[in-house]
């Protein structure tokens, strides 16, 4: 048989709409605009309700939401998508090179997979809307086995972290989220359907 | 700006030679072919000693090694682009799906991404060479904080593990990974080349 030898993802045309003209001043403003594509998101049936953003002085450098439905792809989580992308445009696997400082919003704190590929990523700061079991709850999602002290390990790696911020509103797309799935409307893409794990 | 839509990872056409005919009967002789990859593709300076396979029946779904350098995504490690690779071809981001069962054999236990990227991608095996501090110690990678009962998470999740295959022989490559790290000859690519953190 012939081997595959390529993979990629595509961010769908939404996201640029979207993002235009967003607001970014403030940690709350760049969470409003995750907070927005997390909803769309499942809305348009590309992934869970997730986004992440890279950022750098104000300046968007990459969008990304999840896409593992889209891609066919279960690592693309918007973590993934958004650090991928930006080291696309940037030209390395390092966004962190050169002294650049780079940050990483996301709606929740990262998944098992997504707190490694953050932690490799180079950005020098991390925010999250929140933490704690009621994503889990509310989506269905299994987040993975993480270490207590997840914070602080970034903070020995030279990422700060910031959270709590619009939290209540995240969770407000995990409420409309989990309604969805409830109604049978979306894929929760656990493989096998497992569901959360008692951890 | 115009933002990012896209990025892909293109395996070297090395591989292909070195997969061509291998024997796939026994997890020793999978775990030969991971340590061949492996060797050769910090030879070849694609990326770090790391290479992985998804087997499913003695077939071989995919091959990859870790592709940080050569595509400039750090989140391309060995075990996402093995696991990439087969989900393209199967067309599912579920490699369990349908009561498949396929398998992912790869030269260390995974770091904390890949860690996650397996538990997320439908595998229902793995099997790693080993799994210890002697992967940080000889090759200067940091494997990110991991719980203590990784391969336990692992099966509460359906996945059963199969540790210490060709142990001796991985370790080995590292040992050769790591002279030609002292040798000044090769990147290790932890961003900001911060090393190994105690955790």
């Amino acid at each position: 048989m012939t081997l595959p030898t390529q993979y990629g993802v595509t961010l769908p045309d939404w996201v640029a709409d979207e993002v235009a003209g967003a607001d970014l001043s403030t940690d709350e403003a760049k969470m409003a605009l995750v907070n927005r594509l997390a909803r769309r998101n499942f809305m348009e049936k590309t992934g869970g309700p997730f986004a992440a953003l890279v950022v750098s002085g104000g300046e968007l450098i990459s969008a990304g939401v999840n896409l593992v439905l889209a891609s066919g792809l279960s690592s693309s989580h918007a973590e993934v998508v958004a650090l991928s992308l930006a080291q696309t445009a940037v030209g390395s696997w390092d966004l962190g090179a050169n002294g650049a400082k780079r940050e990483l919003i996301v709606n929740w704190r990262p998944c098992v997979q997504c707190y490694g590929a953050t932690m490799w990523s180079g950005v020098t700061r991390l925010v999250v809307a929140g933490d704690g079991p009621e994503l889990e709850q509310l989506t269905k999602f299994d987040e993975g086995p993480m270490v207590a002290d997840w914070a602080a390990q970034f903070e020995a790696r030279g990422i700060s972290v910031t959270q709590n911020v619009l939290r209540e509103e995240a969770l407000d797309v995990y409420r409309a989220y989990g309604s969805f799935v409830e109604s049978g409307d979306v894929t929760v893409y656990n493989a096998r359907d497992s569901g959360p794990i008692e951890k």
